[in-house]
């Protein structure tokens, strides 16, 4: 039940990162909306690896299909199938990379648990498994905007330590984010974590960095005390994506620093509804959405994959030298944004399909 | 569901501040395990509030009873209830406090979602609904160490500003720790630290802190891909906590500022296991434990109860101020100490019962 | 988990026959209902053993205790903890019992499977295990009445090879099925039955019998495909409760002696809806209800406690004689007709909640 | 979460009957099998329809494809994706059929759930549904044949009024019950019903029948009390089954009109472990399996689709002939066979995994 994430709307996801293909099943979407797989594939598009190469060859990969659960372009109310093909479908040789768990990657970690691994490219551990978060991800996203308006929009808000200025929380946006390849919108940040990403790529080397999110929108009253706190089950979907390492809300770790006094949200009315003059909360209150936006940082570290020699030991415990051959990524920060906007519309959208259980 | 945390050890709780009573239903814990009510109490007793107060008046409250599952003393395999009584089963009157939402408390947003919330007390989300956790927890903590010896051992480690040394990972204890009521096993910070809180509870204020948690002999091959990650379900438990605000394991946040030749933790033979030199992972890679410790620390805010008169709006919107009358706990971490390491338990001793569904 | 069934209106239970006591937490009741324990004390006494003995002794006994979850008589949208007391809270000697498995009874399956258990009264098997049922089932049916009127009525329909003329199942209430101890509404049928009891009990042996149950006023749209049709969530529901062997809903077991010709419902304009001339089907048409009445009926085997002498073996594989000591009940189906009601409004309650997260 | 099935061995399935193709997720199976498409494809072949037609045709239809969870042929221990296109992926023309609902199918209750529906072949309630499940009943198949040896096998008992005898429950196979078109070991019988369903053919008719399955060398100890008892766990699976009317287990409804006396089943020793002489049990007591072999039935109503000319309404109402067009199958039970057994592997198996958590 490892692979399954949420209780009414519920995602499935499939797939390692040399068999046939990865995806996801939705299982719990309503029924009667719009849905076609041109729904999904922007944000697929924006999840992929070398964003910066050429347009036309990004079209061409990862290509989502609709397999089951909608018909004429709306859904079903049924399991909605979500498909995309592995290019690379064989698995690696068992050369050195069986014999050398790789340093703080999941090679030792599979072996312990399941007594095999897939003999390559991690397997189910691969950042390919997020294919199907992301698919199931823009499903939600659809979903909250059509009936609330919900807005999750993601960005890097520091790399090693490079920070930048926070952005019109109420304003930014995805075309925004979306200028600087590293996906920072403060620019004079932006160039800096792109030089220093340059310079680590040059010396073999990784770095990692913060993602920010904001939810705007969010109507009152989502989340489902006490273990499905809203924090909670954002916390959990965070820590779930590969190489995070910390998960805050609102004011979070600095937080502690602070008073009561400080900290707590004064109410106000804000027309329609009661609003706070300040969010300290992050947009939750006993575990429950309270109609501010809301905001969270997720830490990760910087890719174990690197090109330099590293002293290790093999699985039989002999020491040894491993040197990672062929292409990798020194910062996974960017590529994390879309990732952390589906993991948190998924968490919205169950919230809110629990939610209206209470009242007809 | 919502108030159901595991999937094959699960922890059901019940209970409000104000009603009869509070605990839990245990289902799903091994057969045949010794287990009495004095192997609860102990961390019961650690929870309770008013730790320096007499130890005679201490011993009269919050005492528990198992209802069922156990027959002379041995777990049946079946579910274990747990009862602990409210002292004070009246709600409180419908006054001043029903008309003004307390700011950063779970009034306003337990009235958005439920339409009707508990008079008084803060019921489901008072921390009164912690006993059942601990008390599941000092079950789930019997089961771990008998099967591995595990130990979670959580401790203070920064109050508002005021940091502290870490302790020898490997030899810190319960009994050191509680060696302070701030439960900070650096003595000096500790003394700061109460220092602090004295003042600030007579300035009517608050403030918040950060726990840390070691869980030292946990097997490699524990947490479940890709969703039940350990640390991911760890990061659920914590952040279902009331009144945490983060989460991190391992190298955390502050892992962001790190280069990966940095991070990367070698392996190094440690005779019957492969073991890492460093732990910047925290025990945890791909998901799942390594064999080395796991760490991790969790962010709590400053009380949102506070003696100081507080400008906010009531539910109507109107313009208003509150003054909460009564005591209030200026500081919670000392107290969230084994609630921490209840939660801990919790998560670990379920992903210990669904890995032995892997081989005979 | 196995204590727990439902999705979104969820029922764990707990409590053996000889522990403290018995009871329920209902998770996911809609906040805001009318509750107190005299909504569900009348079923409990309904369940109970001796219906025929004087009032004032039964008044005495299984008084339901609503320990969390409400408030000034309310729901709070919080888990609802209920209690029973157990009268009888010494488990048994160790006697015979302890080493002969009480043929068709589970002492050998508990035995075997979890290495021990409870040492008279059948443990967790017991028929006190079904009050916590009862219980819930209450406040189920409580929902259903204020949402759709629904009404849920359980008759005994046959005894052994004594059948009954099938009641106005329009009309029949629990009124009138409790008109006689056997909770058959065909009084010539009736006394027949309770003949054959009372002959059966002074020949120390027991019989069998078929419960009906119909459910009035089920909205069509109700039950989640494929998995959990509503006749599927029904069959498991009944199957669960102690001494049923079978299921059947609408034309069961003898429409598989029809054609499709004759089976088929037709479809006939009936006002606000449409619905069938006839119903073979039983109100469910693919695993949702289609408005027309839910009918079902399940099958008791005679109780394995007889008074007679048993030729079996010990648990050491040794021939030996059993001869039961003390009362024991030579047909359940009277007490299983509240039961039956009380999961059957379980499964609905669940259903109604689900549905409802498809639409605003 | 309703296409979900099981709590450690999970099946989810999806797929309509003209979307682009059908399968199933299986989460949870152990890591280190042997698994290949070979394994699966002949359960597969089984269920197909149109048995009796040349074999090539056969061969070439519904494809199973393992998409993940696999390697170099054996299973990783993470999910196990497996698809079967459809071969008309074109859904009909929103003709008469979208006007009238075609009586005791899923057409108007699809219809009142969702708001919505497949406009033809009956959507996710059409047969196509089962491949996944048999797909991933094949897996659980080999994981029991693995570790315990256990046999399923089901076969066609009753068509109409045509009974038949029962076969040796100790010796049958799928190869003797495959040995007639209508898959019942009594020859003589088969002959009957062979010729009954030819007549209703041709009379444009349908008929239904009851379907027996065994489950051989199933140890002592499978099932959890109390929801999730092995009978009802088999009764919902069993349930969930397309066109499915009833489910009983051992002595089933026919032991209701049997005494206590003649119904327990003695216990006897049968070398390594207690055994009993008789099985009204059907191999379960108290929820438990015991060791014997588990005995059910199920009951399958005459197909809803006949050639004849029906008296129905449309669903504005209106009074209407319906006349169903193209090929239909008369009866359904000798298909229903396969994915009998496909379910009732999957339950077991999940039992088993269930089971193993509870003991090291």
């Amino acid at each position: 039940m490892s692979s399954t994430f949420g209780t009414v709307f519920r995602v499935s996801t499939f797939g390692e990162s040399h068999c046939r293909g990865v995806g996801a099943i939705v299982d719990g979407c309503p029924p009667g909306m719009l849905l076609t797989e041109t729904d999904i594939q922007p944000q697929l598009d924006r999840r992929r690896p070398g964003q910066s190469a050429v347009a036309t060859a990004r079209n061409e990969k990862d290509r989502v299909t609709i397999q089951s659960g909608t018909e004429q372009g709306k859904t079903l109310g049924t399991p909605i199938s979500l498909f995309v093909a592995n290019e690379d479908q064989k698995p690696g040789d068992y050369s050195e990379m069986a014999k050398i768990p790789r340093p703080s990657h999941a090679d030792y970690t599979y072996q312990m648990k399941y007594g095999i691994r897939a003999s390559s490219g991690g397997g189910r551990s691969s950042a390919r498994e997020t294919i199907g978060r992301v698919c199931a991800g823009a499903i939600a996203e659809k979903f909250l905007d059509e009936t609330y308006g919900i807005e999750i929009i993601a960005w890097v808000s520091s790399v090693s330590n490079i920070g930048s200025h926070e952005p019109n929380l109420m304003t930014i946006s995805r075309t925004e984010i979306d200028q600087t390849i590293i996906r920072c919108p403060d620019r004079k940040a932006a160039a800096e974590m792109e030089a220093l990403i340059r310079k680590t790529k040059e010396e073999k080397d990784s770095v990692g960095g913060v993602v920010s999110c904001i939810c705007r929108n969010v109507p009152a009253g989502l989340g489902e005390p006490v273990f499905n706190k809203l924090e909670a089950m954002l916390a959990q979907a965070m820590l779930s994506i590969p190489a995070s390492k910390g998960f805050e809300i609102g004011s979070g770790f600095a937080g502690t620093r602070m008073k009561g006094s400080e900290h707590n949200d004064p109410f106000v009315n804000k027309g329609p509804r009661l609003g706070t003059t300040t969010n300290f909360s992050g947009g939750v209150q006993g575990g429950i959405s309270n109609g501010e936006p809301i905001i969270f940082r997720v830490a990760f570290k910087p890719p174990a994959t690197i090109g330099r020699q590293q002293q290790t030991a093999d699985f039989a415990g002999n020491e040894t030298i491993l040197e990672a051959k062929g292409r990798h990524d020194p910062c996974v920060v960017a590529r994390a944004v879309p990732i952390i906007e589906s993991m948190a519309a998924i968490v919205l959208a169950d919230c809110v399909l629990q939610q209206r259980s209470r009242f007809p």
